[in-house]
């Protein structure tokens, strides 16, 4: 019955059945994706997809982010989810460590493009639906799914997009089950392929596949009726426990999309907590007229996992720079962010960063992976020290609207240019109001 | 190793390493297959996955087999793999019940279409290649794979249609390993889809995403190099034992392709020897100038499966005369053939056959599944007998090229007329010999 329940659930759900956080979470979300989709439009991932498919593009109606340009739904679904997942700077349910908005909302704008009639809200209430069906389905088969091997983003992703995209198309409960059946019969995502232009890939395949079986349902199109809890469905074949009715039970009573956290910063998330100190100490540093670069000393306490993973004393390039959290440090105090320009080659290289970097030392300390100590000394003996018991970006801690709007715009300007970020940022932000999806949120003045 | 091993061998198998019955059997097997999507083109599934998907189609360069349209090659790849399995007429390998050629053939001519170089015996070259490596994979993971709820068929279907897709698209070694890394992290296939169009949308959906996997691999998109056999790859994931070092060493020193099995009748396999049987009696009565119409009892010993499965004594419609050995073997005495035709509702539910098949009896005997003895008494007291020891359409007793023709002709008239149907096999039997892979075989005046 849980397909079943799923279905019915989805088609019946409305708009006005969203509490008020949901829909800002939703927002943010689609806001967040669409910055990140910006960012890895220029990646050789999505680059090297373009290049092998144009030739089998339909009719141009959606719009590829980023990328001046448009190609047909099923395309732009697959490269938007792509680009959007490609950089590891998307969101993340944190219970699952799903990124729920890239299969979701590459499927639903794609879809969105095509239709007449979806509005600002049609869009937000689809998002929901796919995120919520997914998150439930990751929560039902955490954590022996992932353990398994398979990447988790994208086998409850396609099933997420393809419930997304029937709320746009309107699915009967009974196209609905359906439209979940052919996407949970497609289960892409290996862990293995992690490190590889394939990661991505996954995201993107997610919101393809979940499209196509949304459109392939409307049209009559059969599946299982059984096809998440039957005895060889999904959750029994793709995992060795799962708690399907128990989560499903919770469908409008408690929102994972509300849970849907965001990095603030392109690397490892255990790094997260230094630098979000260095920041603040570097802010104020300068605020009492000082200058970092009279720094004495800087010392660390931080989880085990911190060196474990992050613990490059002398990173060479930018990819190496986001496994160091000397590097994560030195551009909190000197920089006071730490944006995908401050993991450029020429940055990690820079001299004047190197010389804090080195002055850097860390100590593993018994405390939670969220917290950090961070003391740092001038040479006039002056001592700063911070404390950060939540990170930003956490859910105790989230990152307010103007840091999502500095995300944005820090990420999307290296791509399109300040000017465009600023107005896709801005149209972005009215996505509830809108009477109409635009063809392309890029092509609109700010509003 | 097991990934990169089965690159090279992929990469570096030469027309001239096949020995003669491999490409005979490759010949047979896609011209089976062709006949077999004919049949399949106006099936409900095809309908509507059409309906559903044709506003996305790209520039059309590749055949619809039976549709007398094309599609881009990546929605031909989809649809013709959908049309060539709805009907469960299609090729067995088995040892593994995989259906090997609907995924690796309709990727392989959908890609021929758009390449102006194949030949007959590079699309031969490729169907061996990527019939072989599904077909090893398979043998590597059965049945623990198909127990645990995988519909194997697609599962490796879309690696052994990256590998021919690869073949044609001249991959270097490195290319084959990522396109083959591309293709195994889409794993597409619940088995709990069985009975749902979803069945035949894994054959189709595995020939697309080969396809699409060697596309992207050849524009350097990159996956794992241990994409098989890593600790989170395809085996360890899909499967809880495999023997893939053990399978792969017999790359071609044993050949798949020799195994693959054609279905002569339109139904459950257990019936066949009874078919088989019937079919020859009557032919015998007939002979001996006697009326099949004369039938006082038919008598038929059966292995104990037969009964379970195909135990239905009055048939009502074709559906559950393919479940009814009793019209099995009515249609095999009265017309001597058991074609789609003979499972229409019509002939199901001709008093002339129903007068026969009430006539029938059958009792569980101790014998082998592929083997059956049947008795007929006419009413003047003459008894015919037929002892089937390896049913028609066995490794034993595969079919003939003429039986295959039959087989072929008795599908593709239907469709589409028997003149065209002639011509098309015809010309499918020259495979070999073209010089380069025409637009449509269809099209193509006998030769």
């Amino acid at each position: 019955m849980a397909t079943q329940l799923l279905a019915e659930w989805a088609s019946n759900l409305q708009y006005s059945d969203l509490p008020e956080p949901v829909i800002e979470a939703a927002v943010k979300s689609f806001y967040n994706w669409y910055g990140c989709a910006i960012a890895g439009s220029n990646h050789e991932a999505v680059t090297t997809t373009k290049k092998a498919l144009w030739p089998f593009f339909g009719k141009k109606t959606s719009t590829l982010i980023g990328l001046g340009s448009q190609a047909d739904a099923q395309h732009a679904a697959l490269i938007n989810g792509i680009s959007s997942h490609v950089h590891d700077y998307d969101d993340t349910h944190l219970e699952t460590i799903i990124h729920p908005t890239a299969p979701v909302a590459s499927a639903a704008l794609a879809y969105a493009d095509i239709t007449s009639d979806a509005s600002g809200k049609d869009l937000i209430l689809a998002i929901v639906a796919g995120i919520e069906a997914e998150c439930k389905l990751g929560l039902a088969v955490w954590p022996t799914h992932y353990d398994v091997g398979w990447h988790i983003t994208s086998t409850v992703g396609a099933i997420g997009a393809a419930v997304a995209v029937g709320k746009l198309a309107k699915l009967t409960s009974e196209q609905m089950r359906d439209a979940i059946g052919v996407a949970a019969t497609q289960v892409t995502g290996l862990r293995e392929m992690f490190g590889s232009h394939t990661k991505a890939f996954h995201a993107g395949r997610a919101a393809q596949n979940g499209l196509v079986a949304a459109l392939m349902a409307k049209e009559g199109f059969t599946s299982s009726s059984t096809s998440l809890e039957g005895k060889r469905g999904w959750v029994n074949v793709v995992s060795t426990e799962n708690k399907l009715d128990e989560v499903f039970a919770t469908l409008s009573k408690e929102w994972e999309t509300e849970k849907n956290a965001f990095k603030p910063f392109p690397c490892g998330i255990v790094i997260h907590p230094v630098i979000d100190a260095c920041i603040q100490l570097g802010k104020e540093i300068k605020e009492k007229g000082k200058s970092v670069d009279d720094i004495e000393s800087v010392k660390l306490d931080v989880h085990r996992l911190v060196l474990e993973l992050t613990g490059k004393k002398k990173p060479k390039d930018g990819l190496e720079g986001k496994f160091s959290v000397y590097h994560g440090a030195a551009i909190g105090l000197v920089i006071g962010k730490a944006s995908p320009a401050e993991y450029e080659d020429s940055l990690v290289q820079d001299p004047r960063i190197i010389r804090i970097r080195d002055k850097v030392e860390a100590m593993v300390k018994d405390i939670p992976p969220e917290s950090c100590h961070v003391s740092v000394k001038l040479v006039d003996g002056e001592r700063f020290e911070k404390d950060i018991k939540y990170v930003i970006g956490s859910i105790r801690k989230p990152m307010t609207d103007e840091q999502l709007a500095t995300k944005f715009l820090d990420q999307a300007s290296k791509v399109v240019g300040e000017e465009s970020a600023t107005r896709t940022s801005n149209s972005l932000w009215t996505l509830a109001d809108m009477v109409e999806i635009p063809v392309s949120f890029e092509d609109m003045e700010g509003s």
